[in-house]
């Protein structure tokens, strides 16, 4: 185990952040299986707990703030694809913060410093330790620094993904109307397949997309028909 | 409808919140059934949205740092009983918010005034409004202000609840020893039923409980053994 004040002075340069308080982000990388063999030690588990809510929070604030066009339901998965295991794991490997986990031996020998499921728990409770140890504001400076990117592209995705929801709801407009899309070419080998997708409204070509797979086509060829100036829209 | 000034002063009367933008809590009051006969309106499902992470966190800083000595597991499901939509409806039945809804005349024909959905998603709204308008310390009086019992009656019944669990692990901790509870005694008439349960140790009588259930009788059993200086425990 690393001295006390390698351990600090690594930490924090890793995270960007010097603590007041020392003891909290020492907690926050406490694992439960260090605290059975250290019985003066505190485990992470309440900070994780604390730190679940922060980040709900901040990325929603976020997401509401980024867009106001986008819907509650359209927020709510978008939140969901970034208050997860994998942004957190992601976040934890960028900071390094596996090499600070302090774990029991048991856990330790059976390479807990890479679970998962620990890096994101100790994650979400550094959130919490920034959290006590300054306030709200702080705090979501810092995980918006360390999950702005996933949050836009999730954004993104998301827009891009309701291209076909959106050329549906404008059809539709006109009772009766009927959308239909079409595989018109399939080109290239097995593991590079390209196909071509024109969409029809009332067997009118209105647009064509291309792409990897065939949503990715049908959803190129949606976008392309909401861009064109069209009489069926 | 009211006329805007009544609308205003009687919801900030009730909840003793004057807002600088009248915008949000208009927004916040709004439910999409109403936004579908007026088009220039915003219904309350964005604000719902941020709401609800807005509650989740202030919730749990209360309980972080109500008593230090609650685990994370305990914390997470007094949580979920706090920021669920029977409570909700509490706060929103106090505020009289169903007063203030605006709803489409379908809705209102129907009786969503009184829909326990459509009240507690108005709250969660209205959380966000007074956020947005002001901070999260804020807020953060608001929404105690509204559920400390709720949160207060939640961590003392999930203490509570925990008498059996502490002894169970206390007889644990010498390896073999086996609890057992039995009833000794049924009183009273059937919709007056009082139980007396006794708890042994290895057949040792450790501790005695009385209640109208069962499961009372040996919650108070179990917290009897546990009061006493006893050379099981």
């Amino acid at each position: 185990m690393k001295s006390d004040k390698a351990f600090f002075s690594g930490i924090e340069k890793n995270i960007g952040y010097v603590f007041e308080n020392k003891g909290l982000i020492k907690t926050a990388l406490t694992h439960s299986s260090y605290v059975n063999e250290n019985k003066n030690s505190r485990d992470n588990e309440r900070l994780e707990f604390l730190g679940d809510s922060i980040l709900s929070l901040v990325v929603s604030n976020y997401i509401f703030n980024y867009k106001s066009n986008l819907k509650e339901g359209e927020l709510t998965k978008i939140r969901a694809s970034c208050v997860c295991e994998k942004s957190l794991i992601n976040v934890a490997n960028k900071l390094k913060i596996g090499d600070y986990i302090r774990l029991g031996k048991g856990e330790q020998n059976s390479g807990g410093k890479k679970r998962t499921s620990i890096l994101a728990d100790a994650t979400e409770a550094i959130i919490a330790a920034i959290y006590l140890d300054s306030d709200l504001e702080t705090v979501s400076k810092y995980v918006i620094l360390w999950l702005e990117d996933t949050i836009v592209s999730a954004i993104k995705h998301k827009k891009d993904s309701d291209y076909k929801s959106k050329l549906q709801e404008e059809i539709q407009k006109v009772k009766g109307r009927v959308l239909k899309y079409e595989v018109v070419d399939v080109e290239g080998p097995d593991h590079d397949r390209k196909f071509t997708i024109c969409v029809y409204c009332d067997n009118k070509l209105i647009g064509k997309g291309q792409g990897n797979s065939k949503k990715e086509a049908e959803q190129n060829a949606a976008q392309d028909a909401l861009s064109k100036p069209n009489d069926n829209l």
